[in-house]
């Protein structure tokens, strides 16, 4: 899909943002998408000058709408942690991919006395639960394990239809089986996850494995390709142009990763803008194998306010 | 790859094996390669007419290999689980993913003072020993778990120079952690694996999730391709080979399944005979998917007897 670009005759390579550039993208939208980790907050720390930034663009009347793969939390949670760290956020401005998967089931009218499998955290769980679902698995079998031992058989809920996999801290081979039997036995048992990051920060120091870790150990031994709600499949934009009113084409995604944040906002046709607090180097965005260029990038989100001399 | 076929004019799709394809097949190889999972046994259950058969082709003058991506035992093990079901084979004779592993370090002259990470079980770590190298991971990190705090920095050996992946009945996100930052920031650290099958049989009732699995988590977390020591690598052909004088045309390799058991004789050059005794059905086989065809297909490995009225 082309990139839209405010820029005339812009070159593939994306550019340093400038005060021009930034000038010209602020006049040109009505909303900003941010990503969560690495943009707004590194695990639970507030990225320095991130609440001055926010209030500005919300002063100029500028939308805020943040759209995270970390299923984590529920919004409902992702509001609290907002206000714990001092910005005030409503649930209805965040789009995790916690609240997708359920809104996918939703939308898909998943019959509402059909299970949902999790592997995955609380998020998934309580969103399952907003939306009126009955979740299985998840936090509650941590502790469960599988007995690899003659005439065992592992059983299973039959009336599970779908298997919904994220981020899950304490991956077992008992979720691993109990995923896999779902999908390979109940039939039109649907495969469903919340995004295929690699790595993500579970702490402020290091990547660790992401979704897209326990997302491929399902695929494998299903032999099955899941249904992606999050980042960068577009699902997450429908549900926000369900919410607001407002053009693609008038709305910069800005985010810390190239294959996620920066291709959801090409492929729903928004202006696009790296920042490099996150997972993304310079190098790596300038690699000549990476082919995903935002329109614009820049060191933080603050930056916004020294380029507009705010 | 040309399958070699004893069947002049024999067609694509995989023949019934006959008593007179049997007999030409017979009279044609010099030594037999079994897989074992499925083929001699179900986890700890022998199947029927495996041990008459054995003791036929042995009293032929047939020599028998035992070629297993099961990486959970060495060699040494797998002897006693041989003898322990009433059969006598002797360690030479049984081709390990576990050995292969091991072997697969030795051949590559891996420095004895680099260390290995282990993601499975007791096989590969005594495999590991047995060849000279320090093993760290496996069985003992089973306990062990990730800290997702804020400045929890995950500490890891800089010394570890390979990271062997089999399968790994008791995964957890320590190890997949573990793994991962050793592929992504020791210099030059291999990833090794013992086998991607999807599933295996775990109990005698059930597909469980295979060694795939852990593969594919930290192929995604890594974003690397690993080095495969199992079928249907022939590095394990190259091993056989070492040790015994046979040509691979004059062997016939006897799985239960198509992409590792049947695809590694055919990549080696070998005859192929499927059994439908394990994980593959005849309509699997037989489905216009699939395109892997052995030379022919039997229910089971006590067909023999018969087949050639013994």
């Amino acid at each position: 899909m082309e990139v839209e670009s405010s820029t005339a005759g812009a070159a593939a390579a994306a550019a340093p943002l400038s005060p021009g550039d930034f000038r010209e993208l602020f006049d040109s939208v009505d909303a900003f998408l941010f990503d969560c980790d690495g943009v707004i907050w590194k695990r639970d720390r507030l990225l320095d000058g991130v609440s001055q930034t926010l209030d500005f663009l919300r002063s100029k009347g500028k939308k805020l709408v943040f759209v995270t793969n970390n299923s984590s939390k529920s919004r409902k949670e992702y509001a609290k942690k907002f206000s714990s760290l001092g910005i005030s956020v409503s649930e209805d401005e965040i789009f995790s991919s916690s609240f997708a998967a359920a809104m996918y089931l939703k939308v898909n009218d998943f019959p509402q006395d059909k299970k949902v499998y999790v592997i995955g955290g609380e998020g998934i769980m309580e969103e399952l639960q907003l939306a009126g679902y009955t979740g299985l698995g998840g936090p509650e079998d941590s502790k469960k394990t599988a007995e690899w031992k003659s005439n065992c058989l592992f059983e299973h809920d039959k009336s599970v239809g779908a298997v919904v996999v994220g981020l899950e801290p304490v991956i077992n081979y008992y979720k691993l089986q109990y995923g896999t039997l779902c999908i390979r036995e109940n039939p039109g048992c649907r495969f469903i996850v919340t995004n295929r990051d690699a790595v993500g920060h579970m702490t402020n120091l290091q990547e660790w494995p992401g979704a897209g870790c326990m997302v491929a150990a399902i695929s494998d031994s299903t032999q099955k390709e899941p249904i992606v709600v999050g980042k960068p499949s577009t699902f997450m934009m429908e549900l926000l142009l369900k919410k607001f009113q407002i053009d693609c084409s008038r709305m910069c995604m800005v985010g810390d990763q190239l294959d996620t944040d920066i291709l959801f906002g090409q492929n729903a046709g928004c202006k696009t803008l790296l920042v490099l607090s996150g997972v993304t180097t310079l190098s790596a965005l300038q690699d000549p194998a990476n082919d995903i260029q935002p329109d614009y990038y820049t060191n933080r989100v603050s930056d916004f306010l020294d380029l507009l001399g705010a």
